[in-house]
């Protein structure tokens, strides 16, 4: 354990090991890494220790592990569950991985990038495009999230129903240990089982296992046309039932299928006046589609009109609109990412961010939505999401003049409400943001006492010491 | 450690785990158990147990865990590295899953399946079929191969490209620990990030970690057109090429890519004389490619020979067939699948399961072909595979009329040459058949120190008896 006595001393070490200006202690050059994105949690840190090389990272590694000083891997500080905030001990450091932002290698006849674990996501999308390649990863956070922390949580985002996750995105990755030992597991193969796939366990850790300094990552071919539709539906049966057939429709060229619910509506209106709604009427609710294609934007629109006039034929689908350029389709994705924001604006608002199979998700909104107007009259259901992933961001608002602080009181009980529903559909508490300290006492609740300890026992056998990011995932001992 | 004393005593208490007719003992019963598909290995057991629910594998389980029983689990015994046959020492039981053989539910809303370890593959398939859904995974041993032992190997095959291997198939697992209690991980969902990912380190495990008793996999619809066709290529450098301008002009619509190089011909001449290779002409190799399509036969045929024509006037195809029915497609499939038979039946050969990146598997073939010219004058050179993976099944078969077994006891020298150059291109010695016995040594040679400690303290977590089958992927202590 630090003690008062050998601060400095560490710190001295800290900076032999990285140098004196990545060292971070004052007050004003800590703040950007204690507080998390939505200022829920509040840390105070010993330093923040910003290596440069992977070397870098297995030496701050060695002398946090001499030394018993527990460790918080961050990248960009935009989760949402704070999973990358120190606690307020003072003696935790947070490890920034922000100055490991090199993409060692673009293989164009493999497919494959190794990019570091500071690398912006979007970053790493423009570096693909520019040997014209997709990397297909796409999340609202892209700006500002970093590779790493992409995998530390798993993240998801819209093109998960074609692409997959980040876990399915990654061939390998270069890891130091809680003792600062450097694993190169940097295969770019798409096939090898040569034992136990180490690198699973460290993807979607949360930090918690050892520190992710780079990966290799899949490249995609990029599409010849890419076309976005928004269609208008009676009810999310019918959503559901016009993803199935989008589905056998479309196949891998359906892209996205992401949903808005009609509370959603008039926070975009309020807070984001200059965003036009293509629709005049109201409706229980909308679909945003993606198709994406090999051939051509001929061939994508054909396919897209073919299953809209369908989809209306068989009265799924009650409007609809083809965006007709890329500034339209544009305008179309604004809406959709733009009402995490406008839900921020309007005021207290209780999130959940959850997965069910698709063949449960209109009876669990249906039965989730009947039990907050029983529990807190005038509340305003507010869901979006991925759909085509079963995945929702479920979110609750505040009655309309209610105290924030009285409704934000009662975030323990709506959350066991809302999750207790989930996990009788065998759904998620955390489709894509990791547990972190949000959801971590919540899923002690939810796992088997025998998941649990089979967790415990991974995180002994590679943590033994309990240094990486404690108190994240799984409460400390 | 089981003592004669107590033989009798534990077969007492399979029997009335699982039934008496349930516990094999007689050789007559048990030799098919106890010896690999490639007859390479011969083992002995104490018995050959099958439980029939997973119920009973628990039962099984608790029993082998008080009695330090060692437990190799079974399912089809088509493996080709010895994972599941059991030792020669007669202590350890083999836990048969083919008991387990129920489909527990299909929903096709959500697309996925949950199926029992002992489902044969093909039964898998065509129940999907059968709801106008596609399960992807295909290999040749389909027809008795079990989604247990292509769970516990991460099996492969030739539609990797397009869908991955079993482990991207793969929403959740049940698996009884070594101790005997039960995991319920049958989740059919798509995003889930509420801590470790536990299945994960049971796929490709190879039965050391727990034994799969049932899995939730994704389905997909099923396209509605399927092409398939044959092209001559001068060079690997030009398949290469050509599986780039693949992968570009029909993106996810190019579901196979394999390849088959010249020295496989006249194997195949010999031993399916039926077979009809539709090239007169000998070319170094040809690249057999598989389309399919979600808008119909027209377009998937207009594409592929789009390909075709462009990749004909570029040079990289010299001859091509592109065929006219599905009695047609089968016959070039015929020929690809019949390989490894026709070097079974041309003699001595020894076989290696290699990945390398796409964009060194054209170098990495030249000098392994060059080494072994140098090292053993005469040897054929018989490689193909999955070429769209970069998983070539890269086959040395004896100089003709060379003596069988001298050409045998060169196997670890001729391993070491190709093994060594796999390596040095960052590949993979095992891209889908695993180490189990087979590649269990060779694998410390290729591994850092480090990664083998990581393997070494996650078996120990979750093994910490030793005894689901010991002496596969890792030595014995």
């Amino acid at each position: 354990m630090t003690t008062d006595m050998d601060v400095d001393q560490i710190l001295t070490l800290f900076r032999d090991c990285v140098g004196g200006a990545h060292v971070l202690t004052a007050h004003e050059d800590t703040a950007a890494y204690t507080e998390d994105w939505r200022k829920k949690y509040l840390g105070k840190a010993l330093a923040v220790v910003c290596p440069g090389t992977t070397d870098e990272v297995a030496c701050v590694m060695r002398i946090a592990h001499a030394h018993a000083t527990p460790v918080v891997t961050q990248g960009g500080n935009t989760g949402l569950s704070g999973g990358a905030t120190p606690d307020t001990s003072g003696r935790q450091i947070v490890l920034s991985t922000r100055r490991l932002h090199r993409i060692r290698h673009i293989d164009t006849a493999n497919d494959t990038v190794i990019a570091e674990a500071g690398v912006v996501l979007q970053a790493l999308q423009d570096a693909a495009r520019a040997h014209d390649r997709l990397f297909p990863l796409a999340l609202a956070a892209q700006g500002s999230c970093t590779v790493g922390g992409n995998l530390a949580t798993n993240a998801g985002g819209v093109a998960v129903l074609r692409y997959g996750s980040m876990r399915e995105l990654t061939l390998g990755l270069e890891v130091v240990t809680p003792d600062g030992r450097i694993w190169n597991g940097l295969r770019t193969l798409r096939k090898d089982n040569t034992g136990y796939d180490l690198k699973q366990l460290y993807i979607g850790s949360e930090g918690t296992l050892g520190v992710i300094t780079a990966a290799a990552l899949k490249l995609f071919p990029r599409p010849k046309a890419m076309l976005t539709a928004m269609m208008a539906l009676g009810s999310l049966g019918d959503a559901v039932k016009l993803l199935a057939d989008a589905r056998g429709a479309l196949g891998p060229g359906l892209t996205a299928f992401e949903v808005i619910s009609a509370p959603c509506v008039p926070l975009l209106a309020r807070h984001y006046p200059a965003l036009r709604w293509p629709f005049t009427e109201s409706h229980p609710l909308v679909a945003l589609l993606e198709i994406t294609d090999h051939d051509s934007e001929t061939h994508a629109r054909e396919g897209l009109e073919r299953l809209l006039v369908d989809a209306m034929e068989r009265g799924l689908v009650v409007d609809g609109v083809v965006a007709e350029s890329l500034a339209q389709s544009q305008a179309l994705w604004s809406l959709r990412e733009s009402i995490s924001e406008a839900q921020g604006l309007e005021g207290a608002h209780i999130k959940h961010d959850i997965c069910v199979p698709a063949s449960s998700v209109a009876d669990f909104v249906s039965q989730a939505e009947e039990a907050l107007a029983r529990d807190t009259p005038g509340a305003r259901v507010a869901w979006f999401g991925h759909l085509g992933d079963g995945n929702l961001h479920f979110n609750v608002l505040a009655p309309e003049g209610a105290d924030s602080k009285t409704f934000a009181a009662r975030q323990g009980e709506i959350n066991a409400l809302v999750h207790d529903l989930v996990s009788a559909c065998n759904g998620s508490i955390s489709a894509e943001h990791g547990l972190g300290q949000l959801r971590r006492d919540e899923n002690q609740r939810y796992k088997t006492p025998l998941e649990l300890s089979l967790m415990r026992q991974v995180k002994a056998a590679l943590d033994p010491s309990g240094l990486m990011n404690p108190g994240k995932v799984l409460a400390s001992d």
